[in-house]
């Protein structure tokens, strides 16, 4: 299992990671597909388009709309909305391999979703 | 890897693929899950019920009230709510095998989601 | 497969299943991933917080919050919240496997969610 450090800068953002899973997947043969696992309770991981940066800012606005930070939650932590934007989203997600390569869609990227940072964090990538 | 094309003829629509899947589930032999693969960043998968129509009616109608498309959206293309439900519902979901057999549940069947339709789209069928 | 049993007491609940896959998990030798699906319409499967009890529970207020029970549905059997929670928690859920344990995060559980109970419902568990 390889193990990949992703930094965040703000409370909430989606970080292309698209290019480093490439990478990763380009070292392997014979996988059929690759595993991408958060080991975090308020971060995530999605796939969406990667051509125009507003998607994602809308993605993230719209959460925020749905589940906002300032929500009467019971958990003291006062971080509770990241938790249900995590549940919400998924931790893991797993993207086929074809010919050693990614196969993902000509608008898709990979995103790792942090909704309470800025944090470092580890996102765990597993070849099936 | 097999690739299976779905039309779609409104905005938003569930199409029911299950009878597809088990046909080139039907195919292969030692599969221990099939992995299916949404390319498409306003399009999802899902499971859920297949024995009454108006479930999955309900369930897009609700995501409209969660996410209506008439929000304000930065992204141009005026789809952003397509992009918000494909992340919420997910573009991939994996599928145990069994005896040669998907194990769905009885009232499961499986859904090709479109949210920004009508298009003809491709789902990936990867076999692990 | 592995079938394991899970038994609600409310409508809607979280149940912590991690150590009961944890078990499964050292009794396999080999095996990268461990795919968990819920082969039922009102329930799904989630990776969360089992520190702080609050947390679950914040999720499952926020969820009826955003898809209330008594919305009006068509679905006629009065459940149809139920079966929206699930498609967007999601049915099925792989977990990567590292010398022979889960990797999970520190403060992760393996939450098995059910939206229609109180319930006997059936969890798969098929290694990978």
């Amino acid at each position: 299992m390889e193990v990949l450090t992703v930094k965040t800068l703000r409370r909430c953002q989606f970080i292309d990671i698209t290019n480093e899973i490439s990478e990763l997947v380009a070292k392997q043969s014979n996988a059929k597909a690759v595993l991408l696992y958060v080991p975090h309770t308020t971060a995530a991981i999605t796939i969406n388009e990667n051509a125009d940066p507003t998607v994602t800012q809308d993605i993230l606005n719209h959460l925020e709309k749905m589940i906002p930070s300032g929500s009467h939650f019971r958990h003291s932590e006062g971080n509770s909305d990241a938790h249900v934007k995590s549940s919400l989203i998924g931790a893991s997600i797993l993207v086929p391999i074809e010919a050693g390569s990614l196969s993902l869609g000509t608008w898709q990227g990979i995103y790792f979703a942090e909704f309470d940072g800025p944090r470092t964090r580890k996102l765990y990538v597993q070849f099936l």
